[in-house]
């Protein structure tokens, strides 16, 4: 599977009038563009491109035609674009994504029945966990996380899994970068973290407890592993203190363990 | 939601040494590249790229490494490139897409777990159907449509559903295509399309018979709606003849009505 430490990116929106040189710059337009859309602005007028992009109006204009023309972009009735169903047709290839997804669904399915809790898979991208799938029953205590969105690899259960696992260097850069308080879980320093992260290498999972009192949640997350190393992190997320997360450690360990005993079998197939 | 109805798009590689207008070219052309991609090829040589796009060498590789700069591509270890998580982001931002997914998914873990058989969720993408989701159980007999893949209007039950409410003029268009005995499905002439597409609006409900020996199905579809009418087909697909399609249809019918009902105070909250 692809590396997950590519250099990281900067979101920072071109600076208005800019003058974009073919190419190089184009395509930088293009995503930033693309970019400019979330969750809470998921149909966003001209005006909205223009001023999340810095870009000036015709530029955005031109881009958005162009992207709607290849089905990047749909245009709502009321003129506002939207992401469009091709960029889903595309991203479902990514390896990393839907690829891991479709070993992982059946298994997901198994513990989310098991559980009656949410159930979250998720992957590392440079100095982030991405989460890839999500399962979650009517009435469960909701989640902040939506599928597609990034998660601090330090205050979630998935996160430290994949953080514990990561390249030296990685970790190195989390810890420097580490705020004491952040996240509002038990780990309150950088040494905490470090002393976390050992503890998560040596057991082979984590339990990660969240203590916002408006939504007290714990969290159990095991490694999922491709033969490279650790490309995946699972969890089971169920609201504090009901739950003990004691009793949910064999039944997260043991499935992330027959997702991996597929990755491994699908890549020897492959 | 946004029309599916806009213009189709050719996906012909461009002619090799075309020489790109800045712009216009380049957003077509980083859409082919990333079209390059199906899911027999997720990961690509540069030497693929250039194959199945017809660019030069030198283009592919400097648009394939400015994609794998903004994410949108991930290079292997051995060099080959792979749909990057960036456009999963991206991607998972498509109303039609994982909003819809977002919406339906509780309802579909239900019906799956109430009849043990695939349950498939649609859309209607001009004159093809996309698969938003599928859950299917560790020992489901094989389905061939996975996420993000295309399937044909006339040969599946949620393209059936999805054409019945479709405009007069898309199903004139997809009648007039029909190729008989395409797709190996009870419907044989275009006319027998035609009386099952009004049978399907009076009931609200498809049953599709696919005829495969090795292989044979039945699907259950039923509609989806929002504010603007049919957005999404639901199905269940079971293997013949073990199966009794008219056990399912209550179910998925009033699934699909759950998911509408929801879709629709969602719209309205929003």
């Amino acid at each position: 599977m692809a590396s997950p430490d590519r250099p990281s990116r900067g979101k920072e929106p071109a600076s208005p009038g800019e003058n974009p040189t073919p190419g190089e710059a184009l395509v930088e337009r293009v995503f930033a563009l693309l970019s400019s859309f979330d969750s809470e602005n998921r149909a966003l007028p001209l005006a909205g491109l223009t001023r999340r992009t810095g870009m000036p109006r015709s530029t955005a204009l031109r881009l958005a035609r162009q992207l709607t023309d290849v089905g990047a972009l749909e245009r709502l009735d009321d003129g506002r674009f939207v992401i469009g169903l091709r960029l889903l047709e595309i991203a479902s290839l990514a390896p990393r994504g839907h690829g891991l997804r479709a070993v992982a669904m059946p298994y997901m399915e198994d513990l989310f029945h098991v559980t009656g809790q949410h159930v979250l898979l998720a992957v590392r991208d440079n100095h982030q966990a991405l989460l890839v799938e999500r399962l979650s029953a009517h009435d469960a205590a909701p989640v902040r996380f939506r599928v597609g969105e990034r998660m601090a690899l330090t205050t979630t259960g998935v996160g430290l899994v994949l953080l514990a696992n990561a390249p030296v260097g990685v970790q190195e850069r989390v810890l420097q970068d580490f705020v004491a308080g952040e996240g509002d879980t038990t780990i309150r320093t950088p040494e905490e973290l470090r002393r976390s992260l050992a503890e998560i290498r040596r057991g082979d999972y984590a339990v990660a407890r969240r203590l916002d009192p408006a939504a007290p949640r714990t969290t159990v997350a095991a490694p999922v592993r491709a033969r490279e190393g650790v490309v995946a992190a699972l969890s089971v997320v169920a609201p504090s203190p009901e739950f003990d997360p004691t009793a949910y450690v064999p039944a997260v360990r043991a499935t992330a363990r027959a997702i991996s005993r597929e990755l491994r079998e699908t890549e020897a197939a492959g």
